[in-house]
């Protein structure tokens, strides 16, 4: 088995693995220097195609920055999306820069400044708040510049999703208002102040069951719709989140997006529509658009053997591709798939533990992974690169060059 | 019982805590924005101090540049010890710009490029080489040159440190030259293509135990008489590692610094010097110099409760301070030692959940932390980050500013 069955199936050409239409030799060469992340244009767009394919028409989609903030890559989405969804002040501007209409901007986030509340008010973005005071700060706000901020609510839902890579709902939590003290938050806050629109609620990522997906947003529309009675104008806007998974791991199963789409299109269709007719409704994504179109890659330095175990020496490492090395919030390391992107046709010879340039036993890409007979100057490449990778990583421990990035 | 009672005592002033001298709330207009890391540079002053009383006489104190690289700290530093070690040729920069000579210099770490060689030749630092091809490409470029470089071999030793937060020799390891095959490497260059000066055996890192500590540096000695026989020349090199542990934890014992200092001294008279006369003995510390000097320091944006759990949400979070969020290869999640720097002499009044800004579940600062009652705009600070704090941390996730860095 190869060790890339489980991830999308880039082209090759030559035994090269084939990025956005060039060859991996010839976009070494065009990027000038490794390490480096490349995201394929139009695999995202084929991305982009299948959900919208799969989703009913009347919902929109919606892309949040934080997967992917590379400016390049935010422009090209937002040409293919209907909404950008940004967690900072820096992801805003991004978006804005992108040519985002304003009204297609959502920013969310915990622990958002003075300075950020400021900046997203004037850009005229919907504010999604997280806690009651923040509500009152984004009113006074307002009040400073004459302008009546428009609002969604996040919501901390009173169930919990199973099944996902991080939880974001049920039970205490640091995001939105918990749902049961909705009420009362928008009772302190008058029409006049501000501009409520809606409702985010987002319980959990990177889950690859389409019947728990299902489960969650059919709990998530019965909230939405509750709370609905408590804003006093119409309820244009209901961001059902995402948490749309892709496969990492060989044993994962890849998310049955059809499944997903039949399910949510009968809910909004039979439940949500009727009740509220004028609601935009967004599936928000990230990773699902642009995880899998990405692949981290990093040329061989040194080949060496130490007491029986082989080990490849790449000249990248965690400081670009933290969570490859198991290092970012996980409890147990397993490899993303790897593989040889220059001799990708070749069968493997043995195990080989890939590990980066960083003086620490933790920089390891790939635990005795099987690849053909790796040669200095070898290319390994780190497939589902293209979400969460390069801003998820530490790239100044150690004070090696930062990785380029080039969209194609 | 205080949260910060395990860890190096600051002085405090009308309730502020001081560093380098100036109280909290007057440091953090002098910075002028948070969150930043502060470091205090009376507070390495005295732990280099303490180190060099505690060593004996004829033992150089090495650097380990990595563990903060800030060029101010690297400067102060660099005029207190013997021996600056860097693991890239960013790092090489910065020892070399804070006066360094460089033949007290050391460059270490797996997966050199050809060009990092390159700058440490033409440098002229001593290269600390990783493998066979290493010492090969080294041998290489000096020819190119017409320079015969200074390399010392870093050797991966057949035992292991148990205890140690990071294990770094014992085994199969992408790090060294394993002992059973230095001769056979050392027997593949001449003395006219390469100065071989001497040995690196580093086993592991973060160790509270003296005992633990000096069983390792008797076996490192052991393991360098050994291997001396195959060096041509003097031995004039021999660095024995550090592995020198700090608090973090409520739990943790302080290191025994005068047991072993005491050790070591015997080691070193009876067993090293009268063998390798004309060898620099250095212990290299990178954690234990600089560590707990450095507090990081964040405002309180927001307060909310959440189905009866307080948090307190911070301007700064993960992206800045990763390994405090136990998200940097942790297995466990621990609490770093938080107080509110600002109110340090008020007694706890129950436990909060300080969160950063940022819109993931992972960006736990503290959980359940004993703090006095938590208003907007109080300084989080978390001790014990001096070292491995901002640069081995994601700073550009999620698109916030980065820290600001001060060193008092």
């Amino acid at each position: 088995m190869r060790t890339t069955d489980h991830v999308a199936t880039f082209a090759t050409d030559r035994g090269q693995l084939v990025i956005g239409g060039v060859p991996l030799d010839r976009l070494c060469e065009r990027v000038g220097s490794t390490p480096f992340f490349a995201y394929d244009r139009a695999a995202i767009t084929a991305r982009v195609a299948a959900v919208r394919a799969a989703l009913p028409d009347e919902i929109g989609l919606g892309y949040a920055v934080k997967a992917n903030p590379m400016p390049a890559v935010v422009q090209h989405v937002a040409a293919l999306v209907d909404h950008l969804d940004v967690a900072s002040a820096g992801e805003l501007a991004v978006a804005l820069d992108a040519g985002q209409h304003p009204a297609h901007v959502s920013f969310a986030g915990p622990g958002k400044t003075d300075a950020e509340l400021r900046r997203a008010v004037a850009a005229d973005v919907t504010v999604e708040v997280e806690s009651r005071t923040e509500l009152q700060r984004l009113v006074r706000t307002g009040k400073e510049f004459g302008v009546r901020p428009r609002a969604a609510i996040r919501v901390n839902p009173a169930f919990a999703v199973h099944g996902s890579g991080m939880r974001m709902g049920g039970g205490p939590q640091q995001f939105g208002v918990d749902a049961e003290l909705v009420a009362s938050v928008l009772g302190e806050v008058t029409d006049h102040d501000i501009e409520v629109v809606g409702f985010h609620v987002f319980a959990g990522s990177q889950n690859l069951s389409a019947e728990i997906l299902g489960q969650a947003q059919t709990k998530t529309v019965d909230l939405v719709l509750d709370l609905a009675q408590h804003v006093r104008g119409s309820v244009t806007y209901v961001n059902l989140g995402g948490g749309f998974g892709i496969p990492y791991f060989e044993k994962d199963q890849r998310l049955d997006l059809e499944a997903v789409g039949e399910r949510l299109g009968r809910l909004v269709d039979e439940r949500l529509k009727p009740a509220l007719p004028e609601a935009a409704v967004v599936i928000e994504l990230g990773r699902y658009l642009v995880g899998e179109s990405g692949v981290y890659v990093t040329r061989v330095v040194d080949v060496k053997e130490s007491r029986g175990r082989a080990y490849a020496v790449v000249d990248g490492g965690m400081h670009h591709q933290l969570a490859a090395s198991g290092n970012f919030g996980q409890v147990i390391r397993r490899n993303y798939p790897i593989a040889l992107g220059n001799r990708v046709e070749e069968s493997p010879t043995g195990p080989v533990t890939v590990v980066g340039s960083l003086c620490t036993p933790l920089d390891v890409l790939g635990a005795d992974v099987a690849l053909p007979q790796v040669e200095v100057g070898d290319l390994v490449t780190i497939f589902q690169a293209g979400a969460y990778g390069l801003t998820a990583s530490p790239t100044a421990f150690l004070g090696h060059p930062p990785p380029a990035e080039v969209l194609i």
